[in-house]
């Protein structure tokens, strides 16, 4: 099915579906794009050193690191879960990706352990499964509406992906190949078949991730399967029913006060889906799948479908902060414009399943999803992790009120760790894409370089280099092995920001058409003899105030400030002065002062200086007798994604406008 | 200790504590007041023949009817939990208290079909609880921090000081009474003894109930040690944790997310408590008690302790509905002004717990005390129960979206209907006083009449009649057996609303003295020859606009909308041409039509006519791609606890101004 060549060094397989594939256009894969940037270097080397070797001693300590072995037994302690390979496989597919961008023999061996271990636990039909091996041995796939044994398949498989990516050996992606293989052998269209689909959605996207580089149409088969199936209503009922009742039991547990169907989004098809629901990892995970089907089959009722549920999701459901899933009572969605700040829940994970929904619909053309894509990732996905890689946010509340929040060494459901790592890992493969007209569409402002192949096999050198988030400009050097005459590339100005010149910087040439204003140009490039062309691309970084939707009562009178991608808050840390945050009545006048900190992160030695904000409040506050007196202040506010790392302190994100009383 | 004699129609024990005992007043009690207000008829009627028997069948349906009978075996449904036995005294509380109002033979069976069984569960040494007498016989007492035993006790103490109030008989109490001196000598100051406390407060406030009947000194002693043990740290340890270690654990169990002890509050002693915090209706129960004892002891510092923390309750952490209660994690107190509309817990219990609470505060002088009981009762209290009586919220949020919403006819803890069912039956107990000096405090205009006692031994008849809650004046007829020349009343106004005039009908005089714009008033009359006096209270009843604190973010750019006690709300059944209540935006002068209605809620029959709201409204409302467009419709606003009655329907107390974006 696949080659046996070494990916990282001939990416040919990985790169490029055909143009006939789908609509739009192509990610850059990983190994193709080397990240230059300050700040992403940082986030990347927080994760490789303070994140993959915390998480994996919490996983030694708590009995995941070898649950694969399969050597517990009733009585032990840290009896394995059901999701227990899911986390396991999310830190061998992080540093999979560590490796496939710098080589650590330490963590090479740990991965190939792991490697060993999945190898041995794997049974002869195939079968991978910690939990249904060693617990519940006679139960397998009998309740997949809660087992989360087709979710661990899922990640299992993306681990052996990434490890088919940083090594390019078959060594895992083969064994979870043959599981896969195993898995359609038991569900599927067929009379004999069971017709279910996964409780937690998972496994869709990483058949599809697998066929993007196999093209093994199977693959695709199994995936449009379970999303076409989910929510359907056969004669014997819905599947989630028809297994509890082969199990014994009247009705299948329901999670909490949530609705149980729309729980796993399988209430009805998802062509008759309106409106994203229930979990909202779950979800986001589907609708990447399905997102990603539609790309690749050119269904046009399924793009519908994921173009509807992205327009619920990011004009509707989603916070400020790239985060999403307001209800902790089932970890999901809430109504639309219901964005509670303190008790919003805002899973870590959910913003992650929000980059590869977004990430694909990008692909697919939808221009907004390349803001939505980098606000998420800058805000609700970085926050996930400390400076430091070595603790994590779960939730990711909006305000706080009396340090109830800190960050956690582990999780007893400890999916966000590694997925952070993982994500930040791989941040390469968001950043370009290629279409079918050989043009390069540069998605985020991240300083990085890449190397790609036109379809008449000339190789373009591509290189942007900028500060952002930080500050305003990119020069882009562009380098063909021979002169290039047209060369067309689509960039995307970056979330916050219009690009409003590009001028060339040597001998070349480039004509620069502006759309909307400047969130995007298409650039033609004419190289200079030797096939280069550098030019520069210019934008203005304002602090800009974001206004809350009318049907958003939570944050009626307040603004949120952006900078960039970057979302700012106050934290009482940098504002002890000021006392409760919520007494901050910012005059709608108020001019921020935009300063490269020296300080405040110091401790830290981040690779990269962030920029914090600064302008004068009117600040309210309240005695024992509930007397109220003002004063004016200064007022300090960070990026979002930096809270929470100097001790408890409390958060605001929305700032009371000083309007009304 | 108690004399025999038949208290329903010889109340002096009851009545008149000694000015000596204590400052400020003592309630009339409920037996000595005849409640003739239409309204309260009507809510005591659906209490009596909805309430009652609903409770009365699902308790039947659900074993704890008959958990007395003490007939659980291992293995059989239905096991005994913890707080079983209170579920049982609740009711039977509220049915005594019914039966103290009108007789009705099955209840009276009923009543003795409990006490009887109540009887015959107590052991010799006095003790009687199911759960430890059933399900683990070997533990009593070992788990005071989450067994619910000594709550049941208290309940279990109040309902048989209820049986005693309807019956005169000591067939309940008296077993109650010798349960409590088994308890004391179980717990107390001596070496010997325990040094715990409850885990759910409940038994100290039944204690001073019972102390103020029977003068018994050692019920108010042992309250005072439970009071002022509770959140001691001795040098074995706080006692929490003393018999967490002495059950084998390394520490006891704590409640989610909670701090542990402040959840009970019992992380320090209570006159060093400053803030409520933990379980609201553990902390109403014990502020209840802890304001009970101050007023009996005289205790200047418990005093202070009570004013404390009554100060940040209703100042800081209660809702406009008389709600307490922001954090369903803890089911309690969250940080100083943060009410949440939607996600809000607000038990039903909690405001009974404030009513609680506001009578002894009210009682020992606190005279915002009178107001804050008033809306509790009419919102937070009576919304628990549906209009017919026989479905309950258990929580009472302020808003909600999509009807997630709906009443039930039963919860697994069921500790609310049958709270309301007792509250509703024993509402006569909170609307007057008498202080040393012989003047009687109006609290609450509610029309009755009731007859007391003189130091001097004259008797003197009041009544008051009025169209309370839905319109403004009050008629008071005064009665000596012999004229009165200088008879002091205390009125207080009721909610929202100013006395402005008070004019005599008859030949009597009286001479009024407005105090604080007239919200409160103290009227000396001078009957007529026959020892009568009838005057008449004015005041003015405007639909009125309350803003939320400055710190409250939650309703910032929004007001809720009162009328007397009543606070104002919107369902969407009486607004389905708004759509989405959230769009409602309502101009400052926007002017309140008040009407009687005769349709929203004809098919209920009630005894009285509710005032509902009517204005023009401007609204918002968003189409499938986000286009805004905005008109101006009726908007109708009903009572808050009326909500609920009619269908799923979605609520809204706080509404948007028209004002800010």
């Amino acid at each position: 099915m696949i080659g046996s060549a070494k990916l990282c060094s001939s990416t040919q397989d990985l790169r490029l579906p055909s143009p006939a594939m789908g609509i739009g256009f192509s990610a850059i894969p990983l190994q193709d794009v080397k990240v230059t940037s300050n700040f992403w270097m940082d986030r990347i080397k927080a994760t490789r050193e303070g994140a993959l070797p915390a998480i994996r001693a919490e996983m030694q300590r708590t009995g995941r690191w070898n649950c694969l072995k399969l050597k517990w037994k009733t009585g032990d302690p840290n009896k394995p879960h059901q999701f227990r390979d899911s986390d396991v496989a999310k830190w061998l597919e992080g540093a999979c990706y560590a490796l496939t961008l710098e080589h650590e023999p330490n963590l090479a061996r740990h991965v190939e352990e792991l490697v060993d271990m999945i190898r041995t636990a794997q049974h002869d039909d195939g079968y991978i499964n910690t939990y249904y091996t060693v617990v519940e041995p006679d139960k397998r796939f009998t309740n997949i509406a809660w087992s989360h044994e087709l979710y661990c398949a899922g990640h299992l498989l993306e681990a052996g992906l990434a490890h088919y990516i940083y090594s390019g050996s078959h060594r895992l992606l083969g064994p979870l190949l043959k599981y896969v293989g195993y898995i359609g052998s038991v569900f599927g269209p067929e009379d004999w078949k069971k017709k279910g689909y996964p409780g937690h959605q998972e496994l869709e996207l990483a058949l599809i991730r697998v066929y993007e580089v196999t093209k093994d149409k199977p693959l695709l088969d199994l995936a449009t399967y379970f999303i076409e199936e989910r929510g359907q209503c056969r004669e014997d009922g819905h599947y989630f029913d028809v297994e509890a009742k082969a199990r014994g039991e009247a009705a299948r547990p329901g999670p909490g006060r949530g609705a149980p169907y729309s729980y796993h989004q399988a209430d009805k098809p998802v062509r008759e889906q309106k409106s994203v629901e229930g979990h909202s990892v779950r979800c986001m995970y589907w609708l990447t799948a399905v997102a990603g089907l539609a790309r690749h089959s050119g269904d046009m009722g399924l793009r519908h479908a994921a173009v509807t549920l992205w327009k619920s999701t990011v004009h509707r459901k989603m916070y400020v902060t790239g985060g999403v899933g307001a209800m902790p009572d089932w970890e999901g969605f809430g109504p639309d414009f219901y964005l509670p700040n303190e008790s919003g829940y805002l899973e870590t994970c959910a913003s992650i399943g929000l980059v590869l929904f977004a990430q694909q619909m990008k692909l697919s053309g939808v221009e907004e999803a390349a803001n939505v894509l980098e606000t998420a990732l800058y805000n609700g996905v970085l926050v996930g992790m400390a400076l430091d890689g070595k603790t994590f946010f779960y939730n990711n509340p909006l305000a706080t009120i009396g340090r109830y929040c800190s960050r956690s060494t582990w999780f007893n459901v400890a999916c966000c760790p590694a997925n952070v790592a993982r994500t930040i890992s791989s941040v390469g493969q968001y950043i370009y894409g290629v279409n079918a007209q050989d043009s390069i569409a540069v998605f985020l402002w991240i300083s990085s370089s890449t190397t790609f192949t036109l379809s008449d096999g000339d190789v373009v050198k591509f290189k942007q280099e900028s500060h952002w988030p930080w500050a305003g400009n990119m020069q882009i050097t562009l380098e063909g092995n021979k002169p290039l005459s047209n060369y067309m590339l689509l960039i995307y100005a970056p979330t916050g920001a219009k690009i409003y010149s590009v001028d060339s910087e040597s001998n070349s040439e480039v004509t620069a058409h502006f759309k909307d204003g400047g969130s995007q140009i298409q650039v033609n490039a004419k190289t200079d003899a030797l096939g280069k062309s550098v030019f520069r691309i210019s934008t203005e970084l304002k602090t800009r105030r974001i206004h809350p939707h009318i049907l958003d009562l939570d944050n009626k009178g307040c603004v949120a400030i952006g900078r960039g991608a970057l979302i700012y808050c106050a934290e009482t840390i940098d504002n002890g002065h000021i006392g409760d945050l919520r007494g901050i009545l910012l005059p709608d006048n108020a001019e921020f002062d935009a300063q490269t900190d020296e300080e405040l992160f110091a401790r830290f030695h981040l690779g990269f200086k962030p920029v914090v904000l600064r302008t004068h409040v009117k600040v309210v506050s309240v005695d024992a007798d509930l007397r109220e007196s003002t004063r004016v202040e200064t007022l300090t506010l960070i990026p979002y994604f930096m809270w929470g790392n100097r001790g408890k302190s409390d958060l605001r994100v929305w700032l009371p406008r000083d309007t009304i009383q």
